[in-house]
């Protein structure tokens, strides 16, 4: 939040940037916060204390820069994705933002184009924006849906240079068919497109569903970014990461700050890649009450988007602002992702799950979501 | 190094991006290790044990977002710089590469300049080719020198919307009067340029160098870089930071990453600086060892620019590789930075320093820097 706004005019900044907020949801001091699809869950004690150990061994050599190519971290990333892929296809960064925006600085900037399917995760404008690239948008069908037919079409008439494709899509929490991907693929390929899919939630999708890293094998353009943010329950730690073919991470050297991962995050994250089996035990947990939040709201009236995430978008409000407020008067915290009738809420753990139903139901009174709401008192 | 260049030139790479080389110094296993700047001293015992205790804290809560605004750790940097800063006139990153290439997102870009004056640091032109924008150069008088005049020239006819300014200057390690640096401040007023005074080892300086933080008050347009990875002995952290008037915060929040800075990172830098005064002393010690190098290396005939920095640059080599070649078969890595009959070294410890002289004066030979040289056997 700007404290000094007729100052920061007097600076000379990028034409672009000038009347701009900056990008983020408040940080607000609720009891339960189910807004911004951390895992509520916390980290288990086996894992804590993993990861201090690997912090006190790493910490020792911190006069020393760190591993530039993080060696260890990519072979522990390829072991745990699995699919059959190498050290040398992996690559990581400081949060799944900043490896987009290595993507974007190699193959997007001025004079090149960017494709998003709105609405989907906010920061990918922002990270065109912010490294010159042009980000254009196509629709989707009713119901927040993508169809092979339709996507390819909207690649091939854009002529992006880099699309976007989000699976899980953030807000609304549906995975995309394999096939929506390979037509984006093929239909990108006069315009040599990279195609990138982010399934920042990919842990959490309904069985059966599989992951575009199935796809990798003989599609060079195909980039698959991941984080440890969600399933991981690494959010503070800022590490996502991105499989691809090797020469996708050779481009990415050309771009990346020099040793832009510290001896410190690295140490983080193999500790906790050694105790995958146990946080991806949560994930089970967590997907539990995402099917219950569906299944209840449902019951209420209104409509929750099939979710294969951590969260749970949902329409049919009538003032979704008031619904809002009241929960967070009832302490509790979810998302306004700005579309119409509609809010965001992360499925937290059992406790946290039922405090949210209740206050909503409470909020919506007897009629549910097609009575008119007040703001509770 | 790319894998697979072939493979590489397949892919839709930027067009000024296309046969470049990623940057980066080899990082070889020598067993003394001279040629990266790094604080050999080490982390000391207490300053390790509070890391590891607030890393342990902190990673309590790691299943959340950090704190975006990394409160704590501006008010701590604040309070270390003194000068009457205050805790929002303070911003850090992820090294101060990170900064730096936020300030150039903010001010630079497309149709846009940044001016350096080499021999200095090398990622100025990549961190300016990283984000669109353009780099130019201009000359330095002798001896690698800048002056008001001929600073305020080159600020005024170049129009260049950014100026970094290195001091103490690296690879040269020479600190800039802060009269070169009021210079360039008013001669860029009529291109509003941000001037950038570039401190990684202003902690190094020689008794009565004077800081470019004391030019702030009234300087809006005035930044001074620094860096946890010198004088703390953080380089494996990467934690760089800024101190400039608060607006400039403000323009960089809008070209952040959202929490790009994990909570652990601030934790670590957060340790760090409440036992400044335990790394303090070892900057003391390295600033011996670089007094004892400039004046050996003048004895043996060489030609050593006066240091400022953690580091010695030294001219009059015939064949500098030979030289280079020659300290590596000893065990002792510097660095090469590329300029005619000049190298770089570190300034170790008292042991790491005798090493490299005692290898160096075998090297050249009785009759010192002006006899032919060999690379010893």
């Amino acid at each position: 939040m700007p404290s000094s706004a007729e100052s920061l005019a007097n600076l000379p900044l990028r034409e672009d940037l000038v009347g701009l907020a900056p990008y983020g949801a408040p940080q607000l001091d609720v009891p339960i916060l189910l807004n911004v699809n951390e895992n509520t869950h916390g980290v288990p004690e086996d894992v804590h204390a993993a990861i201090v150990q690997a912090v006190e061994d790493a910490s020792r050599g911190l006069h020393r820069y760190p591993d530039r190519e993080f060696t260890e971290l990519r072979k522990n990333l390829a072991a745990y994705l699995g699919h059959g892929l190498t050290a040398d296809q992996l690559w990581a960064g400081n949060g799944s933002n900043e490896v987009l925006q290595q993507i974007l600085q190699a193959f997007g900037g001025p004079g090149r184009t960017a494709l998003g399917f709105p609405p989907t995760y906010s920061m990918y404008p922002l990270l065109s924006s912010g490294t010159g690239t042009r980000y254009i948008t196509a629709e989707r069908e009713g119901d927040y849906a993508m169809t092979p037919e339709g996507t390819a079409r909207a690649v091939r008439d854009s002529g992006a240079n880099i699309v976007f494709l989000c699976s899980p899509n953030n807000p609304t929490g549906t995975a995309l068919d394999l096939e929506v991907i390979e037509a984006a693929y093929a239909a990108g390929e006069d315009a040599r497109a990279i195609i990138i899919v982010d399934e920042a939630y990919g842990e959490f999708t309904q069985e059966g569903t599989a992951s575009a890293l199935s796809l990798l094998p003989g599609r060079p353009r195909l980039l698959v970014s991941r984080t440890m943010s969600k399933a991981f329950a690494l959010a503070g730690a800022r590490i996502g990461y991105l499989a691809a073919a090797p020469e996708v991470a050779d481009a990415l050297r050309l771009v990346r700050l020099p040793y832009h991962l510290s001896a410190i995050t690295q140490a983080t994250a193999n500790a906790a890649l050694t105790h995958a089996a146990t946080l991806l035990s949560n994930v089970e947990a967590i997907k539990v009450q995402r099917d219950r939040i569906v299944r209840e709201l449902g019951q209420l009236g209104l409509t929750p988007a099939p979710s294969d995430a951590n969260f749970v978008f949902f329409s049919g409000l009538e003032d979704p602002r008031l619904v809002w407020e009241g929960l967070l008067e009832a302490g509790v915290l979810i998302r306004d992702v700005g579309i119409p009738g509609s809010l965001r809420v992360t499925a937290g753990t059992e406790q946290e799950t039922t405090a949210f139903l209740t206050a909503l139901r409470r909020i919506l009174g007897p009629a549910g979501g097609s009575a008119p709401q007040t703001a509770g008192s």
